[in-house]
């Protein structure tokens, strides 16, 4: 087995850089509460989803600050350009995941960040402050739920598909950029009665404190995706790559991830992509 | 068209069961937000569903200040057996709707309560502790989201199916009492992608405040919409049943309920049952 990359990232680093990633989510936090009572501005993107103020004032305060702290780090964000994009620490940031639920003040929207060394994850987090609620972690650190550690049980191999609490995407994503991933949708919702779909962070943040057994989510980019592979596999889970591939707006991913004994069946459903590697 | 039973219901009454309505909310709410803190016992029903001490402490609080003040109304809880089946006034009453969403900490669980006159809603609320939100409504008297008065306003007929907002019950609710409504479900969201699954109240509040613009949901007994056709009606929506019908172990009604040219073209597309009655 290859040696893990971040096994050589000095400790000092990783507390440091998981402090940074802990003030970025507070700043979000304040940001995104402040626009909640007191309003803010709703513009369609030409591919027709919405972008508000606060995701713009979210990112450009993130960038500041990282540019500040760690000038050196590159930074990937939905809503601006990258800079750095050559740099072996990369930022990724989604401002707002579930841009739509926080026009209709659905709660479950939230910030994701995370940052990576050479495409491997080193901290993470996604916070959800209507919620008041964040899960983050750093790579050999573990992960945690607000203040508590996370440490996911697998499923029992007992219990039966129809009582699995799984958590998915809407069909929209799965057809989003290709049509015949549609029966994908079709065979887990059948197969897997019981699930939820709340279209944001919300679900793989439930994969990794254990709220759902497992989340399947298709047709992302990089950034809804930043802190999702850490936060489970820190909280003792397992996350897969089920599709990589490049569209016009860029590269997108599909991945399920959560109990590591239901990850592998629905793995086995869905055809796990053989040459997939997790962003 | 005939004369509105609830016409004749004096406006001191209505008043008085409203304000009744509101006091039992807020005890229910004291009771979970508690037993979220300090923890409560799970057990498995003979169905497989959950429960939980706090369902039945709720319901037996609820029951209790209701035969205090109103000791000739009837009373038909999910959890304990019906009081006064006879009288014309009915308190309808889901202590916890959505248990397994309560036993996981997943926050959009929550307490209905319905007062029905000869079958016709009066007052009724749902109230969800967790996310500090109550949607509430009285005959006549309108609608509330928290203080606030709803007003739906109606869907644009320029709206594309893909953009409509819908909130479903999971395919397990589609399933429960019969195999052929799981086709209801693959057509909904073939045609309604941007779709969201909760599985509790809370979708029934959304389409009621508009963070919905339309929900469906199969497989209700009674408590679970004990509340929902006022509170959409009052906000201005439509609410129509799509199937009653009797099971083993009760009465079974799907329906749907929203901005009204929606409903109209969603009763369309599942098939509005002609004899079917609103709860």
């Amino acid at each position: 087995m290859p040696t893990d990359l971040r096994a050589g990232i000095p400790a000092h680093d990783l507390e440091r850089f998981r402090a940074h990633l802990l003030t970025l989510a507070d700043e979000a936090r304040r940001i995104i509460r402040s626009a909640c009572d007191q309003g803010f501005e709703v513009k369609h993107k030409p591919d027709g989803s919405y972008v508000t103020s606060t995701d713009v004032q979210v990112e450009e305060r993130l960038r500041a600050l990282i540019g500040k702290r760690l000038p050196d780090h590159g930074i990937l964000g939905e809503e601006l350009p990258a800079h750095a994009p050559g740099a072996e620490f990369q930022w990724i940031l989604d401002p707002v995941d579930g841009t739509e639920d926080f026009v209709q003040r659905i709660p479950t929207f939230g910030t994701i960040v995370g940052l990576h060394f050479r495409g491997e994850p080193v901290v993470g987090v996604i916070d959800m402050p209507m919620l008041d609620a964040r899960v983050h972690a750093a790579f050999g650190l573990g992960a945690f739920h607000n203040r508590e550690r996370l440490r996911l049980a697998d499923l029992g191999a007992d219990v039966p598909p129809a009582q699995v609490r799984l958590m998915l995407s809407a069909r929209a994503n799965f057809v989003r950029y290709r049509d015949r991933d549609g029966p994908a949708f079709d065979a887990l919702t059948r197969t897997y009665p019981n699930h939820r779909i709340y279209r944001t962070c919300y679900a793989h943040a439930c994969a990794a404190t254990g709220q759902a057994d497992a989340t399947v989510d298709y047709g992302n980019h990089i950034w809804d995706l930043a802190a999702t592979r850490l936060l489970v596999e820190e909280a003792g889970g397992a996350y897969r790559t089920l599709q990589d591939f490049h569209t016009p707006t860029g590269r997108v991913f599909s991945a399920v991830f959560g109990r590591p004994a239901l990850v592998a069946k629905l793995a086995s459903l869905l055809g796990e992509s053989p040459e997939a590697k997790a962003p």
